[in-house]
């Protein structure tokens, strides 16, 4: 049972010597989902040997290079791998006209089949709604037209209290209808109260994943309670003007944003070049909320 | 003075968890010359210490990913770094209005001036002709229209023999005439025969890129005398059959080119991900062609 995030890259749209672009993998009980896909995520997935054929599903934020530019070489190294199954990809509308054609222009000529997923509105949607994962999409405010999005773990089913087992010799099919949350009748005319017979189930487990966007305050309503939130911080104080300017935050409106949420904890990324390292951002970001951290390539965090 | 290769990739289309695709940077004299730019380029360029503002003319051979998803993202990145001076790009035509659709896609505005070549023909064309170097495009044989490139130094100037200097008390200004190669003729009526004061040049050296192509008996017409001549090398022996289906070659074929052409030595590159060494791709190699070498990511080799 795992819900883990993988860092790829930590750079904004320039990379230096040490950080690639935006791509991270979200592992939910070995469902691997892809969130945006800079140059070189291939290479960084063999280095921290991410399996391919797992991902089933690429998010992508929006169209600006540093967010996609890694994708086509990815769809071209999952054909000569001989991919077979279907793969889902996830960006702003209208992508798939021009993801078609770019695919012509470059000669990719796919082996299995691309389902693509156009997003838009200006508000929450569940775009994805597996046994285990629900996943949402929702509005940023950038240069371009930018998704979040939100992975939220489906609640677990009941926990039978053991005793209660034995006790009262639950058959098999019992024991399944008080974890779905049921009432038990027996044919005897026996009732079994669920709520004595089990308890709540461990909650679900969710990550937020936010980039690019400038500050906005309803974004913390979208990624409220979550356990982790990944905001990009491209800039410190000290290039605050630049961040609004750009469409972009600095590490303390991340943080903001993270209070304000109620995060469980604040994971910090999209630096720009002009930060050799990452440890003012951190700084500033846990002045608001003090449990940021700067994401770390190749680091695998459990959420 | 220099003229040295450095290789930046050596995968073919798939990469490996230890070859990047097909990137090679050629320093003529400081003039850096980029040749082929496949994803992840720019990461390399970085690894090695490729400067970025010295590249001023980009090469591609043709229009496969393999060896130009780098395009993109190192020109987004020349613009973050504020460059101004224009830019060279040679590829197959009709490539110009394909590169400025996708640049309006990707939202990527330049600041400098992008100045487009557009190859076409089934013979050998000077395409460049600077100070120090030539440069000719050439017909390969693929599954897309293909250009091969070859570098050649201008010829240097004759060389002084030293004891003349003194003996016929040689001015600056008729060492610089002798050197051009040409007779003085004194204000006295005295002749100075300038094959009796210099030496020949020493030769231009020169560099031929052959990536991707069947085998076909006429390519070694075009780089013939060349010293150093990089082949792609996709396959082995093994699968020659496969080689011939997809538009490539085998080790044996590139050494084939070397050895009609008359070349100094024979760079190997483009491996195939079936390969995990290219070990036996040399060794196969050196049966047709001694002077044959795998080419090694990071290696910058004194041409």
């Amino acid at each position: 049972m795992s819900f883990r995030l993988t860092i790829l890259g930590t750079s904004s749209a320039l990379p230096t010597s040490d950080r690639y672009p935006t791509a991270h993998v979200l592992n939910v009980h070995e469902r691997l989902f892809l969130i945006d896909c800079g140059e070189g995520t291939q290479m960084q997935m063999r280095r921290y040997r991410i399996r391919f054929g797992k991902i089933n599903h690429i998010f992508i934020s929006h169209l600006h290079g540093d967010h996609f530019f890694g994708l086509y070489p990815l769809l071209s190294s999952f054909n000569l791998m001989g991919r077979k199954s279907p793969l889902n990809i996830y960006a702003p509308a209208p992508f798939e006209e021009m993801l078609a054609r770019h695919l012509k222009d470059f000669d990719i000529k796919l082996g299995f089949e691309l389902i693509t997923h156009g997003l838009s509105g200006r508000s929450m949607k569940l775009i994805l709604d597996d046994k285990r994962v629900q996943v949402f999409s929702f509005p940023l405010k950038h240069r371009v037209k930018t998704f979040g999005y939100l992975f939220r773990e489906k609640e677990k089913e009941r926990k039978i209290i053991k005793e209660c087992v034995t006790r009262h010799k639950l058959s098999i099919s019992e024991i399944a209808l008080l974890k779905s949350g049921a009432d038990i009748v027996r044919e005897s005319g026996e009732v079994i109260i669920n709520a004595e017979m089990t308890t709540l189930p461990p909650p679900g487990v969710s990550y937020a994943f936010c980039s690019d966007t400038a500050f906005f305050p309803k974004l913390a309503s979208y990624v409220a309670g979550v356990n982790m939130l990944y905001h990009e911080a491209t800039f410190g104080d000290d290039h605050e003007t630049l961040a609004r300017q750009t469409g972009h935050s600095t590490a303390r409106h991340a943080a903001v944003v993270a209070r304000e949420a109620g995060a469980g904890r604040l994971l910090l990324g999209h630096f720009s070049a002009r930060y050799k390292s990452p440890v003012q951002l951190e700084e500033e970001a846990r002045q608001v909320f003090p449990a940021s951290e700067a994401a770390r390539e190749g680091e695998t965090y459990d959420i």
